[in-house]
């Protein structure tokens, strides 16, 4: 598979089966998964799998023709959003959904101009690529990008938390301000509970009042869900935990519980003319197979309570890591909401990063049987994203490792 | 799914069911299929129906892990071609494939000058859409296309097939040479069968005489094989039907009988420094439920004897069109091999495309339970690619209802 494919872990895991939150190497071992968010109804779920046998051993096919299956579902998914979301259009990776949102906004403004945080990824395309990883302050093809909005490692030292708010808001006005003569402003891509950044805590509401300014000045909000999306937070949608009101939202990893789905979804009217001016045809979305397997999604999302479930048990997970954090310095900062709680690793008594410090705890977890990931700007803040139906004691095993490791890792 | 979302037929078709080659509506009619190259061992095939419920049942994660199915997919898929396409990178659609071949050549050569054809289309990225309705002359960000080669509607009239050829290379040659004072020559993207140009007959051996003079120049041959690969042509690769070697080859569409699959392939060499440089990495790509489908679908193509079954049948059906066509002057050329047949529809007695008369065709074998579609720079190409399982008996169901519609459309 060519080499530098990338691998996690030191000693690579090599798996064999999958049940809800578990997963099994080919010595049988048993571990946690607090990792994987994609399985988000568990792995090897068997609602989603009978559907998507049932669908396969009776019809797949392109989107030239009808299939019932394909409209149902694709209604259903737009009316789990605000009013304003009438129209989605499917694809097969995160990146086919932002390629598509960043075209529909400098389509529907007739502008080129689009504004992203300086810690992002949404994908991995030629266009979508610009948006990672780009400095503050550099122009990549009609990209720019804002400091990541955030309390704990703030931007400018010695502010207030109202000042800090200011300031931040203060650099978006200047960044879409500078778009006025070289192309205009289309809008600006967010995820919306800011995943890849480390799921900082920005100062007071900015994602309302950031958003508010990005519309005022005649640009389109672009929500990505695929990391937020689908009861991850305790909500349907990460934009509703952060009280904001996208114009385009882009859906991916959970969609189809790791069947190949992705969406992109706004007004009737937005997608309409996106529709008329780009052709998008892809041979394998929009098909009756990722409708079964998207509406088993659903189905088990609603069937089990998992909205209320995930927004439950991570509350109380959030608040035994929260008690942990007052004993261990190396915890700089617990965040999060719902399934997705971010610890900030750091060199005790200050907010620098220790990069090497979440590393050994990764590791260390390992060896002790439960997964779990790095994320955010520096790489040095604990990933907990386990899939959806993750129940409490499954947090309690999770936590005596986690102590375990603690003390001696 | 919002407005102008493409469908075919005046009257769209809703469909329920499929099995084999035949298709299924909501009233219960049954529709010999001459379409759908994607189901390529059938419709609903219960092998790969039973291998990707198996596997989605034990376990299904993303390629950060190791899955013994996933390496064993990709040798063997690698091992189909060539001996200088070593290493593989899957994606979930042909534009993935496309857009990284694209990224890879010029990664490789340190260049970025591409070239296609005027008539193709190779997917629907910001990048790749590049390649698609490019006018000979015009550079569209470091992309320049050259005339479709081509017999029948020559680009230069009066000349010998050789001296056709010569004009075709004469051009390649100055396209190459016009990359060097700007950017340099990274290489030339061409679906091994020109299927998009509507499978024109290009005059002498083009195919090696062009990628001989493209490597030469030291640019990169890339086989687009989403269309031409996998037996569709009654050889395992487009590339083997039109005597070429390529660098970099890219498969999609029946990769997975409809599971979303697709590939980049090349030497390790050269896979290796594309993932130095760039990170690709696809949430749903290169994953177990991938690598089931995709090996059941192999499975099937060895087991019965696709390949060959495929040059017999398609040779049959080829004869007994050209024997139609002698009485049937609409018909102004045959071309194809295999299970890809195209049929170039015209005003009798000239080469000009009848574009409202393949149309008729289209509706007219509609209405006669045959579904097919068009094709080709002009729009005016039957296109004749059901899938590879299509059999004698079918074709003689086909050449009755197509016998009908020539008297009676």
């Amino acid at each position: 598979m060519g080499g530098h494919a990338p691998l996690f872990y030191e000693d690579p895991l090599a798996l064999q089966s999958g049940n809800g939150v578990w997963l099994e190497n080919l010595n049988g071992d048993r571990y946690l998964d607090l990792y994987n968010n994609v399985p988000c109804v568990g792995h090897a779920n068997a609602r989603v799998v009978a559907k998507l046998s049932e669908q396969a051993a009776t019809l797949n096919v392109h989107s030239r023709y009808l299939h019932e299956g394909v409209v149902n579902y694709v209604e259903r998914l737009v009316g789990l959003h605000h009013d304003g979301i009438e129209s989605a259009i499917l694809g097969c990776s995160g990146t086919e959904a932002t390629e598509m949102a960043l075209t529909l906004a400098r389509t529907v403004t007739g502008s080129r101009g689009i504004i992203c945080t300086d810690a992002t990824y949404h994908g991995n395309s030629s266009l979508v690529g610009r948006l990672t990883g780009l400095p503050v302050g550099v122009e990549r093809n009609g990209v720019k990008s804002i400091s990541t909005p955030q309390m704990f490692r703030p931007f400018h030292d010695g502010l207030s938390e109202p000042e800090l708010l200011q300031k931040h808001l203060d650099q978006l006005e200047a960044t879409i301000g500078s778009f006025a003569d070289s192309g205009g402003f289309a809008g600006m891509m967010l995820c919306s509970i800011l995943a890849n950044e480390g799921l900082p805590n920005p100062p007071g509401r900015w994602f309302a009042e950031a958003t508010a300014m990005v519309a005022d000045a005649g640009g389109l909000v672009i929500a990505d869900e695929v990391q937020a999306g689908f009861a991850r937070s305790g909500s349907w949608w990460g934009y509703e935990v952060n009280d904001f009101t996208p114009d385009v939202v882009c859906m991916g990893k959970p969609m189809g519980n790791g069947f190949p789905l992705s969406a992109m979804a706004a007004s009737h009217e937005m997608v309409t003319k996106f529709r008329e001016r780009h052709r998008y045809f892809n041979t394998f979305a929009s098909s009756p197979l990722q409708a079964a397997a998207g509406s088993a999604v659903i189905d088990e999302i609603v069937d089990r309570g998992l909205v209320r479930q995930v927004a439950e048990v991570g509350s109380r997970l959030k608040a035994a890591l929260t008690e942990l954090q007052s004993q261990h310095p190396q915890m700089g900062d617990v965040r999060g909401n719902g399934l997705f709680i971010g610890i900030d690793w750091v060199e005790p008594g200050t907010n620098n990063p220790d990069v090497g410090g979440a590393q050994r705890m990764v590791e260390s977890l390992k060896s002790r049987f439960v997964l779990l990931g790095k994320a955010g700007q520096h790489g040095n803040v604990l990933k907990i994203r386990p899939p959806l139906v993750f129940e409490d004691e499954h947090a309690e095993i999770f936590l005596e490792a986690f102590r375990d490791c603690l003390v001696n890792a």
